[in-house]
């Protein structure tokens, strides 16, 4: 006998990207959606009601560092790297693990609320990630963020170790929803040594990796200086480069870059906003999907951005994609909502990110009563162009309703926002002691 | 015996933009703020409850045409001639006035709930703009923006002439809440003849003018060819350019051309999303700062955005503001926000846009109580890059609530937004036959 939950009266996006009118029904214990089509509400254990709402596919979030909202607003308005070294870094060396939970949850309430089903974390103290994420009831590849430089090679060793281990460790927690990868911070953060040490070691154990790629210009330089190369090519050397590797950022890539992404099957999660804020660039999105890269959207940390609703991305995508091919009909509406959603689920490997029989049933519930999003001309060009995360009602994430009618079900959201703000102020008190 | 308004139990953002704990209190009848500061409830005649919620401006939207929210996603990803000749002039020659009517509504509702008191419209059928701002309640500058290429010598001279006509007929109307400008659309596209014979009338009737300038590239060229100046020359001797004209975009502007802006005390209303929608560019907004030129924001019509949530075009001046001066340091959090409520109230001329006695009591109440508002290290920055629109609780305007508590006043909103369904089909259909 299997529990079964019906989505209804809705519409529904196909993966096709048409709109129709029809149920979903969905095997709440397998997690996955069984039919789509009308008049399935009769025999469902449960329903949630999408009159006058859209149903698509849960957002995929597929670069961040959730513990950081903690520090949304501490630092805004300045470069990366003095951002980094005089703001973020002393604050992170002040974190507690139980800051990471406290920070975590906090996110995955934001995550919730607008419509994202699956999010990657590159951070550290990962048991208090996978603890918040199996409380929360969303989906994520988690891992520990690995950087060697200013370490001595036992501790940078170690380091590395660690993202190894936990990786190993935490896969398949949560019933599955929580997969991992190992995470070296970026080619010019971590020594080669390490990387030829223990990349083979990931590869071997069927981890995939996670890393920053050509975020900024003083990056490339720093690789240039060293190698002699472009990263690309420095990390395509080292073996980094794989299908079940994806990188964030991606800004400033030329096409040889781009053609060995694609080459190697590797995804690019781009991140408009954390890019404009940090006035690192523009990616060139429309480019690397008219090479066949596998284009996905992440909205970085919540200090960089300054918040996790991805369908600020979804518009930004949209948006600078027009400016960085200079062609207001680059990254059009359709493809940057095919980003945030399939794209997002193959750069982080899940079976979702569409609506579909045998898919994860992921899924958002858009409500479409509003001005903003009057008349419907195009509910896609809505979705990409209009919409935001609080027109999303219902959340389900692996069959089962994590907000519904705007109200958060896994947690006490007041008591979790208590919390952050409580551990928010003891860590910049501590940090800037 | 005066009706007052108290703003109770909020925190304020002043001028200074410090955040202080005050209510507000209001001369409802006058449309004034008469003071700020601790237990002013009392006395009041009313109050509006601001717990957890800040206190700031009205947003001023600088540059728009509203009746395009009737084609929200009607065209999307075209270059801005391609759009504006193969769908939206079509579309608009197919308009009818109560379409305006309609259109105009279906903003004054998205305005209003985004926390929006005063906005700018160019467009036609301009009785039926004001009438709908009358019933709304809001604050407008608005006029009918003149075409003369493509036209012949009566009909251009009588397009012009109109909306010399109609800035002198609707000036103060709604109470004194709309004030008027005539508004010639372009340098480009209106001949040199009209702008040198009706221009002196304007200024000699004391009516402001506002105009698209340096839109896009091929904007340039079309002057360039005609006169071998750039336009802003072009428009400055031509007498254009004065302390009581605003223009729209600026997004091509060299180092002369801010120059002369600023010396001729020529407010600009950067359209960000619109500008990056239709890959038409990013403006010098740090540049025009530095120089000293007012800059105000304004989303341009739905159609090239797709909404009319200041917040947004907030975080995007914020955002291809440090791209565009490849600075993450350029247009921080204080000034994006300074931009969209006193730049924008100079630019259109009217007395809002800060908390302060004397000042129009136009206001927006923001919820603070959400997660992606939390934690609060700088509710500065919460407002330029994590608010949005469906933040604000209340909106005021003249002294008077518009919005309270999430639900719009003025109109029934279900009826405004059935029109607005209706209308922008069958204006569809016209425009297809």
């Amino acid at each position: 006998m299997t529990d079964t939950l019906a989505v209804t009266d809705g519409r529904v996006l196909t993966p096709e990207f048409d709109v129709i009118e029809a149920d979903v029904l969905i095997d709440a214990d397998a997690g996955e959606i069984l039919e789509i089509g009308p008049g399935l509400a009769g025999d469902a254990d449960g329903t949630l009601d999408a009159t006058d709402s859209l149903v698509m596919p849960g957002l995929v979030n597929a670069h961040g560092h959730a513990t950081m909202t903690l520090l949304r607003g501490y630092a805004d308005d300045k470069t990366l790297e003095d951002w980094l070294q005089e703001d973020i870094w002393p604050a992170e060396a002040a974190l507690t693990p139980e800051d990471v939970g406290v920070g975590t949850r906090l996110a995955a309430v934001e995550l919730i609320r607008s419509g994202t089903t699956a999010f990657a974390d590159m951070y550290f103290h990962v048991g208090e990630v996978v603890e918040a994420v199996r409380e929360a009831g969303v989906r994520a590849r988690v891992g520990h963020g690995v950087v060697t430089v200013g370490k001595d090679a036992e501790a940078a060793r170690d380091d590395f170790a660690e993202s190894l281990a936990v990786a190993e460790e935490y896969d398949g927690a949560a019933d599955g929803r929580v997969r991992t990868a190992v995470m070296p911070h970026a080619p010019h953060t971590v020594g080669t040594e390490f990387f030829e040490e223990f990349v083979p070691k990931a590869r071997e154990a069927g981890i995939p990796l996670h890393f920053h790629l050509n975020e900024t210009e003083t990056y490339l330089d720093e690789i240039d200086a060293e190698a002699g190369v472009r990263p690309t090519e420095y990390a395509d050397d080292l073996g980094l480069l794989a299908e079940d590797t994806w990188v964030a950022h991606g800004v400033h890539l030329d096409a040889a870059e781009i053609e060995t992404l694609a080459e190697r099957g590797t995804a690019v999660a781009h991140c408009p906003a954390s890019n404009m804020k940090l006035a690192s660039g523009m990616a060139p999105v429309q480019e690397l999907l008219d090479a066949g890269v596998t284009v996905a959207l992440g909205t970085d940390g919540a200090a960089s951005n300054n918040d996790l609703d991805l369908f600020d991305e979804i518009r930004d995508a949209a948006m600078i994609g027009k400016l960085a091919a200079d062609d207001a009909a680059a990254v059009d509406a359709e493809t940057a909502v095919r980003v945030a959603t399939e794209g997002g689920a193959r750069a982080l490997g899940f079976d979702s990110g569409r609506i579909e029989a045998g898919a994860n049933a992921d899924l958002a519930v858009v409500d479409l009563d509003a001005a903003h999003l009057t008349p419907e001309h195009d509910l896609v060009s809505h979705l990409a162009y209009a919409a935001r995360g609080s027109d999303v009602r219902h959340t389900v994430c692996d069959g089962e309703v994590l907000m519904r009618d705007g109200e958060v079900l896994a947690f006490d959201e007041a008591d979790v926002r208590e919390r952050a703000q409580e551990h928010a102020e003891a860590l910049v008190e501590r940090a800037e002691e």
